[in-house]
């Protein structure tokens, strides 16, 4: 059946599994000790024009979150996010289990704007009485965001200016990262993110590989025996070697960047379609959700021969769809959803 | 000084003192299991016309919040609470240090709406994706509320019947429940009250007490081991009498109602004042807590003279400020404030 | 260079691979809904002749150890392992994180014995004060130990019948279970050993997987909502596929059995060059893992030509060295291991 | 009925009753900012000779450990503690509760020894593996045992000379310190303490308070944004003053050592009718608690008479129980117990 229903529904990129039949019996040390691991980071590092980059990888991205942001904050301490954000949402209270508030503000199309961040972080500090509340330790943001949409290079300097000010550390949830960079609504490359952060991730298992996501502190400052902090989340992957060999492909020869371009040009494609067909955005997005109000009525037919998500209740009779592309979507699938819509 | 601090700047009333007095050198057995306790517990379940009504004694409101509620939920459920709530906003986090996340709604005077709560619960079973989210578990409410402000008995019933809908309990936050019931615009009584929820706090730290606040299951079902629950919290009083004899006292001869009263009474008076000075009221409260409009430039003579609480800037040139009665309040004190105002 | 350093320091399987590239473009939905998983679990039902059996496909082993454990314990219970255990020792204190005492037996070569455990909780229960102690709420044991040791089916029996005297769960951690199953000590077989415990698991890990554990429940009874505790504890895969996939394989024509097979042959091909070669052995083990004592003078000269793990430190001149095989490991490498020694 | 049961069986010492009848209508700001915490937090500092130290006063034990562990490691470090301390036994798990493993080591009549936690420390970091296990990231002793014995000047001196060289924290419990101060066999005084450990509590529940415990950093490095960490515990009590009055009075004219005095010289006797009446002693304590090796035939009839308390199974006909003498212990009460026995 033809499927958009997100960037997970296929395997890896084939290089990437050709990659693990070659190095299949080359006995590596465990936990990331391997030599893919390295040269992954190495390749990571001059692909982020961060020399002094410390890198980790991890298995998936809620994951990535719960370990990053508990390795961050003081026990005290929560991370402020977008209502929309996945921290926020989608993850199962795995930021609360370990025993962090998130901090929601409203944001605006998925995004957090500088100036609310810095009411919060003023207000905060601002009260007499809080030392009883949670400390905003930690600003998190997404690129693209939940809702597909972007920041400009302009908006997140702000951003990362106001979290300078105030000494926390700004993250950025990559889980889509390669489908923001090669957007053409995209004003940023990996590097000049790298510079606009303090630590973010490169994500895998949305782009490519079967999973995995690199997390990279660009200028260092990776928490203190880190290893242990990943383990103890249960985080830590035996054979890291499945996820080194899988990070050296995809940042060799630029495929990541090349892969995820293909998943915007088909989601061009996909507008394009939509537009064609008359049918009713529910936002813009310039990445590779896109997002479509639906007839309830016309949902079961068009089940039977296309798999999307559901995002929302829209009202009464309406829902929310989600049609995603990814590296994997060709533009045959495309039109074969011409044909279904 | 003068001061209308808060509910809980002097100690307790002296009866409570001097009923410490009188059993201070009685051998008891500790942990709550003193005679005290139980003298305290047949009391309350008079007084709350619950006969069957499982009580325990824990020693603060952060305290008994974190406990009632990571005992009652599942590991993967949260507590809806309004954004004003005292677990959402000024505990520090303590809710979300035992794992569960506070699932905050906007709410309307520091009040839940029934219709709000049932939106949310039946937003998140309508959501195919549920369950990667918090599931609801529990509602939170506080009576009366941060604001000062109360639920009507409609009110509460609308809320306790979507509760039972959903098969989750409702717990009332009753820091200041005293002073709740006693107000006149309350049309609730504690029988009542117990009815309509699965569990309450009476507040004993801010209704005459040292310390000490009674949480009440009124038809049984409190966790199993419990005792144990509480200890694990670091909450359990090795002299448990120190609460039982407390509560013993104030559910003697209709105490606890009698000194709620007094603070209601007092707060009528300050209204009185307010209303002769032209304060500038920020919200309406028919209970204890009193809340004006200041601008800055008049709060340092102020505090000179009297010690009130900051609650929130209101804009560049004016702060909310909040003035509390309690048990202890007396007329004289209103007067003097009067004079300084 | 050779490698005897642990079970996990090569890829998976070639079949394993191989069927990983033919699914790889088929689309299927996410977090362990697709086909596979569905297609491995009747697999694994039949290989335990647990036609109730509810299964579960986790990443890691300490993440499963977590996961299971803190989804099965209450709040204020913790479970009961050997010193030696995995839970113990060396997962950096995951179970912990969870908020769970490991309530720690000395065992005797890594087992825990029934009379020990028997008397743990006879002692607890019979302790006035057990209410302000941890609950023992579980049993945890590997199969094989941490040691290579195994428990007989006697033995297996004494502890069931104390976990189910007490009617607390009894948890096999099987991150090696085939090698427990395939060796010649063992007088246990895979449906055996589902009848006599609650839940255990099937490592893949170490036993031809790239990752992944499979978690059953041999009769049912797996907790609530367990996808969503999965989630909060950030382990829940996106491409759930690629552990369904990789234990279809594993259980398809008995591959697993057969593999693990292979490395109990290849251990004791490895004892007899030990033999031969007059290496002092530390402890005896029936399965994969060999523990030999050596001359720390020795060590670094061995290093340079085979990798093996550290264990502990023996005495001031003498360090316990572990010698590991696997699915992997072939006659040929043993007979070059034999050369250097 | 007479009560050897324990040192928490009446209230508090009639001055610290006295003072908060005084001091009980003197309005004071909230959680910990009244002068009478002020002024108690100055007595503390004299009588530690430890003008540097930072003070922090809680209500009770196992909240106090709770805090302070959590307060002080990193979420990866663990606690070193005797297998008979109170964090291991004691405390359902409230320091598991926080994500920190109790490393236990067997001690010796409830006391660590240097030597012992020093290989603890040596062999961790020798260990190639450690960072899969739990960082030893503090020591915690308690002064006196929970076995009533007490470390030596010498044996204190050498604990803290380990943890200096390892740079971790050491951390001594005195839920009862004062009996430990005043024991004949005592060769430390109260500044000589403070002078070998990096933090400290120093008991009020069982000294003389109705509840209340003062930690104490005798050269400072209390945690950032302590109150806070406290309150995220749900033990920041909001009528500090109750602590504060209490240590003040406490700390008055030596008070606290007076009232423990009384303790010890108590015991001594208790100790007299013991040896007259040729009763088993299960160990040796030179402070408050005693320990007696008892019949179970002779129990029923001691019970209805005296309250002592359950300590653990001797054998299958006879039980350890305890005898517990308090500041509030009469020579009077002591014949009693003669007369019964």
């Amino acid at each position: 059946m033809l499927s958009f229903e997100n960037d997970y529904n296929v395997g890896a990129h084939p290089k990437l599994l050709q990659r693990l039949m070659e190095t299949n019996l080359q006995p590596q040390t465990g936990y990331g000790g391997d030599e893919f691991c390295q040269s992954a980071k190495e390749k990571i590092r001059i692909a982020c024009n961060a020399p002094e980059a410390e890198i980790f990888f991890l298995v998936g991205g809620t994951q990535t979150n719960a370990v990053v942001i508990d390795g961050l904050l003081r026990s005290y301490e929560g991370v402020i996010a977008a209502k929309t954000g996945h921290v926020s949402l989608h993850e199962a209270g795995a930021i609360e289990y370990t025993g962090h508030k998130v901090l929601e503000l409203q944001g605006q199309d998925g995004k957090l704007a500088a100036a609310d961040v810095k009411q919060l972080l003023k207000t905060f500090y601002a009260d007499e009485s809080h030392e009883h509340m949670v400390f905003p330790g930690m600003v998190y943001i997404s690129y693209p965001t939940e809702l597909g949409t972007l920041y400009s290079k302009e908006e997140l300097k702000a951003l990362y200016a106001v979290c300078r000010a105030y000494e926390i550390p700004l993250y950025i949830d990559g889980a889509r990262l390669g489908y923001g960079l090669m957007s053409s609504a995209s004003d940023l490359s990996l590097p000049e993110l790298a510079q606009l952060c303090d630590v973010f991730y490169i994500g895998g298992t949305k782009v490519g590989a079967l999973c995995g996501e690199a997390v990279v502190f660009p200028r260092g400052g990776m928490p203190k025996n880190f290893l242990t902090v990943v383990k103890q989340h249960g985080a830590l992957l035996a054979k890291g070697r499945v996820l080194g060999v899988q990070f050296d492909a995809l940042f060799t020869d630029e495929l990541y960047f090349e892969i995820s371009r293909n998943a915007i040009c088909r989601a061009e494609e996909l507008k394009a379609v939509f537009q064609e067909k008359n049918c009713r955005i529910w936002r813009e997005s310039p990445t590779n959700q896109q997002y479509l109000i639906m007839e309830n009525a016309k949902l079961p037919a068009l089940s039977e021969k296309v798999a999307y998500s559901f995002w929302e209740a829209y009202d009464e009779n309406h829902t929310v769809i989600r049609f995603v592309t990814s590296w994997a979507t060709t533009s045959e699938q495309v039109q074969a959803l011409r044909e279904v819509l």
